[in-house]
């Protein structure tokens, strides 16, 4: 809870004229303005309370104000909170370590400042190991949004690092939507895998350094792999020598009620990019989990990419307590069980009394509502009833995350069953209003 | 002072073996391991003092553990570490508030992770507003280490987002080392500027969105423009519509003796991108600082970027504390103070006694060695002479900040005249021992 503070909240509309904000147009403020927050529950300037069904930008894993990770930034911040990152730091070296206690046979990290670099470098290293130029990924995907800053500078690190061509997109698979007339899971994963397999053959596949995917895409749609996908995708990998990277930037750190999502499938990447739940975004950070096979490249030749926020130890801290309060506190099994027990059943529930739910997906706490205008087409609601929908939430005290035609369920994972189960009372309400 | 656990520096290195660091092999432990830091003064695990003459990567503009900026971040951290992007915040409208303080005739900030993603947006920017392609950039800067994630990127975030080519490169000025066949400074900007030109002629003047240069180009050898040259690249950019960038992300934020760089010049650019010094690297973050006309685009259509952690509240705070002490301390008038009566005597005094030293440029607290086999060819020293200079002054206490064949003299600006020269003796001692 929070002193009510109206006042500030008037300066905090005021200056945002001078803030402009990320894929948006300028001008528009924002009147949502939040003063503070404590695990799933925020509070505006006002006093009025909400809770966090978005965790912000899926990030906030631990949920907000965790006090074990606002300590270690305060003590942290206190001692040294930048050095260069050819220093020797001990966060740094505690963050790698607690970071490769949860993911199997991978050998190191490399840091940066969020999810868009750690793909920047993930491909970078792809192609450097391979001697390859060529990416496949998948459209309906999302992997950041930097494409140029290299090919701008002049000196001889641009050298080798003008990597931006080569980018080749295939369709992933996706039953409710899908791109291959398939009928069931089973054939749409498999016929996604040949599809993948057909575009690699009909570019090359002896030109391919990568193949990233997202282990579930997440902004795209929450788009679970079916079964076998994901090692199909390794074992074409393995046959054309091609590095396989896992892009867990949103999937990672709990949200799926995994450490990491492709463990699920247990199936072993040569690379995974990391951001947001690593440290529910307290401090900007993100990175790569490299494999030896990747890394005995790196023995004998320096990587060519650095940046001057890499392993920031303010960064690292927070990483080191965020971790080991998940561990200490079961919060990644909680996230399973909050899948399985509560937000699995209770939203396919709602999908039997709201014909506006075309399809209910997801794992642990991490799920996403397909609204159709009827079930028969399956075609998207207009973008307008989702403004209207996420509206109606936020004016109940419920921040939304919405994506297209789709409203994403998506707390922190520390949400306790009761609160879960208040926040879909909410969205079960704002969807019959909607039918 | 901290108090000496060598133990905790033993466990660093050890770690260490688990992070692959930036433009580094993998393996090669850096055995310098950093506990703590105040203001200009480090102290490693052994106890042992260095007075930090690199600013590390010329980041700690106000030095370290500034008490004010600290407190900032650990009062932010306990009451709202993230927020999402869109939602309005206060620190963030705050932090605009005094960047845009310090400069005129600016309109807004574009919060970034870091100075590449902040000249990522600047691009981004001048390509939506001009509704042209091409970049003019020079040889001999730096701007940034990615290139690639959009274009892996499978949603329609990618569409008109694919900027990785039309990137065009010329020579700067650069006397000491001229491209020009110039025999003083004034002939340099007038030659440097014509080539520029005759460049954009051959490219074709009406393809180009952007010109960005560095108000000072840093890792480049801190290569001061010519009087004349800033003003002559805007006046190219008015005559053919396109929009003058220039990165301040190592020259801004007091570095110079000014808030930005370009400042010394008096020549207004469109955008500006900045990191570093913003709030000396405490936290990561950059960004854009834009210009009205820049803006008016983007009040029309949304901007096609977005970051997680674009405007963090915790970053926000910390630009917020170190504007503010910085303007309280006068701390940049200080900078300003240094270069004239300290580091620029001092140094090219010392270059009278070493012939080691081809060149002294620099303003402010921002100054470079230009290090020669030999004055009259101007020949760059080897790689091993740097590493060993290095060596030297590491091992003096001195924490050193090389770029191919020069040192930088890059502390932090709250440094005292004191502290200065005494850094500067160690610098004299170690170069007498390479003549």
């Amino acid at each position: 809870m929070t002193t009510p503070d109206p006042a500030a909240g008037d300066r905090a509309r005021e200056l945002d004229e001078l803030v402009l904000h990320s894929w948006s147009k300028h001008g528009q403020v924002n009147p949502f303005t939040i003063a503070r927050a404590e695990g799933v529950r925020m509070w505006d300037y006002e006093g009025r309370e909400y809770l966090d069904f978005s965790s912000q930008l899926v990030n906030t894993n631990i949920g907000h104000s965790h006090p074990k990770v606002v300590a270690a930034i305060q003590q942290q911040a206190a001692e040294l909170a930048t050095v260069a990152p050819p220093t020797t730091n001990l966060a740094r070296g505690e963050a790698a370590e607690r970071i490769l206690s949860k993911i199997d046979d991978m050998a190191a990290v490399f840091f940066t400042n969020g999810g868009a670099d750690a793909v920047e470098n993930a491909i970078r290293m792809a192609r450097i190991h391979t001697g390859r130029a060529k990416v496949l990924s998948h459209y309906r995907s999302y992997h950041g949004n930097t494409g140029s800053a290299i090919n701008a500078t002049g000196d001889q690190r641009r050298v080798g690092n003008e990597y931006a061509t080569g980018h080749v997109h295939c369709f992933g698979p996706f039953l409710y939507r899908s791109e291959f007339w398939a009928e069931t899971e089973e054939q749409e994963g498999e016929r996604a895998l040949q599809h993948a397999r057909r575009v690699l053959e009909a570019e090359g596949p002896s030109t391919f350094a990568a193949i990233i995917v997202e282990a579930v895409p997440g902004t795209a749609g929450i788009l679970l792999p079916p079964p076998g996908y994901l090692q199909g995708l390794r074992d074409l990998a393995d046959e054309h020598g091609i590095v396989l990277i896992f892009d867990e930037v949103m999937a990672g750190f709990g949200r799926t009620g995994y450490w990491f999502a492709h463990q699920h499938d247990g199936v072993k990447p040569d690379l995974v990019t990391f951001a947001k739940g690593v440290n529910s975004g307290y401090v900007p950070v993100g990175g790569v989990v490299i494999s030896e096979k990747i890394l005995a490249t790196f023995r004998e030749r320096a990587i060519p990419g650095g940046l001057t926020y890499s392993g920031n130890p303010l960064a690292a801290a927070s990483i080191v307590a965020s971790i080991d309060a998940m561990t200490e506190e079961g919060i990644v099994e909680h996230a399973k069980h909050l899948g399985e027990d509560v937000f699995g059943p209770a939203l396919r529930e709602m999908a039997e009394r709201h014909p506006i739910i075309g399809e209910v997906r997801g794992r642990g706490v991490f799920w996403a509502l397909d609204l159709v205008q009827d079930r028969e087409s399956r075609k998207p609601v207009d973008a307008s009833v989702i403004a209207s929908i996420k509206a109606a939430l936020l004016e109940r005290g419920y921040v939304p995350f919405g994506a297209d035609n789709r409203i994403h369920v998506v707390p922190p994972l520390v949400i306790s069953d009761e609160d879960a189960r208040a926040g879909l009372a909410i969205l079960d309400e704002v969807l019959a209003a909607h039918a």
